[in-house]
């Protein structure tokens, strides 16, 4: 039952479906340039909407069924999963399906209702052979192997009350997603993620922007806003387990790149493709 | 009448007043870290609280009356400064001033009251000769030469709608200050900030947060949250000035620093001191 990218050797994702990864309050009027890329990679097949992260799947589901079929989709389910009993069953809606777009809500509840079952395997299958994987929100955060499921926004990160992070999805390796990222002033928070996990690059998504990756490390940043790297690695210093008195995070030399639409980033070597 | 850090070749500051530079919201209550270094450095020695920002500057000066008699000062004194014709007679109260603090409000009332102005000169002279030079929020943004006067936080900066930036008072050269920082989401601002201005460092201060210089370069941490330096001066890539279509700011390779309570970071050059 245990997915692939849960091996002790990461398998080459690079032939896989590419990942959309926004940042929340994606458009839904008008030219819909992000929700547009989820119904041109499906060309007419289908499109599958989880809902699981959401504690109002109705609403959810109809707001993105009203926004795919009027950007030409015809074929939307649902896959509706609230208790992860129903995680542990086949899903029929899944068979053939050309996208699959994780709506918002709490990433914890994706994280406890379908890791690790049946139904994430399906998904996992079809992104192996081609599926769009997409989210946004919650379904943003879920798409690396840690994620941040809390944390304060609007401050700088204190040592003793560090992020509260746990297993995502893996679709994305070596890095860490944060949404809604300048609307709720969230660069402490994703700077205190990488100084816990310098191995990790820091991703963060505005809304109404998104990443996609193609052949697992081309991102390319499409939306109103901007994608920001912090990437460090290279970091010099850092307070983060030592044993002095607890702290706000305290990090130097940390690089960081911000993106906008058209600009291209490759997660392999953290430069901007010019 | 010009002060002397407006002529080409800027003095040598290392051996005036010190600054304390502060990210708004500093603690009046408890042990007053912040506040607390004014009345230290004052030795009951006159502290004189310039309220030319605010645009209710009795209550302004009674909260740091009583917040710096609270913590010893005997001789607390206001500049009350409402029109720039009050600025081009001596202000007697100045008169021997071992600190003054520039209290919040509007950073643009204090460039346009007070920019080259007879009151400024005295204050440059008094700072000359030792006097510390300490400001909050509005009063933070003004002790640099080039300043921020307006750009919306929690939002990536549009290139089309550059940042709105001012003359500021010119105590410290070569950065951007920027207050509140934290709290309010100005990492995108800030960054933008870098970008148009990319020999300045940007200076994000928290709130209850204070960065104080010495000797011209050496900057402390102070406060309860962090201060972050934003280097660009090595950076490989902007969007700014191209001639392309308007967009987000993009900007690569922009060194980040977060500095917490007892971090030391030289200005000279640009690196935090282990």
């Amino acid at each position: 039952m245990n997915s692939s990218h849960q091996s002790d050797i990461a398998p080459d994702t690079s032939a896989y479906g590419p990942l959309l990864i926004i940042g929340g309050h994606e458009s839904k009027e008008g030219d819909c340039e992000i929700l547009r890329r989820v119904v041109q990679h499906a060309g007419g097949g289908k499109i599958v909407v989880v809902t699981a992260a959401s504690q109002e799947p109705d609403s959810e589901f109809d707001t993105y069924l009203k926004a795919f079929q009027r950007l030409g989709a015809c074929d939307v389910r649902e896959l509706r999963i609230e208790l992860r009993a129903e995680a542990l069953r086949p899903a029929a809606c899944l068979e053939g399906a050309a996208a699959i777009f994780f709506s918002g809500g709490d990433q914890v509840r994706l994280s406890s209702v379908l890791g690790s079952t049946p139904v994430l395997e399906t998904i996992q299958t079809l992104w192996a052979n081609g599926c769009l994987i997409a989210g946004t929100s919650a379904g943003a955060s879920i798409m690396s192997e840690i994620m941040i499921i809390g944390g304060e926004s609007e401050t700088s990160c204190r040592s003793e009350t560090p992020l509260q992070m746990g297993a995502g999805f893996g679709f994305v390796g070596g890095v860490i997603i944060d949404q809604h990222f300048s609307q709720r002033g969230r660069f402490g928070r994703l700077l205190s993620a990488v100084a816990y996990n310098p191995a990790c690059l820091g991703i963060g998504i505005d809304e109404d922007t998104a990443a996609f990756i193609s052949n697992g490390t081309c991102l390319t940043v499409s939306g109103s806003g901007a994608v920001y790297i912090l990437d460090g690695r290279s970091s010099t210093y850092s307070n983060v387990g030592s044993s002095a008195a607890a702290s706000i995070v305290s990090i130097s030399d940390v690089i960081v790149h911000s993106l906008c639409s058209g600009d291209t980033f490759d997660l392999r070597n953290s430069k901007r493709r010019l």
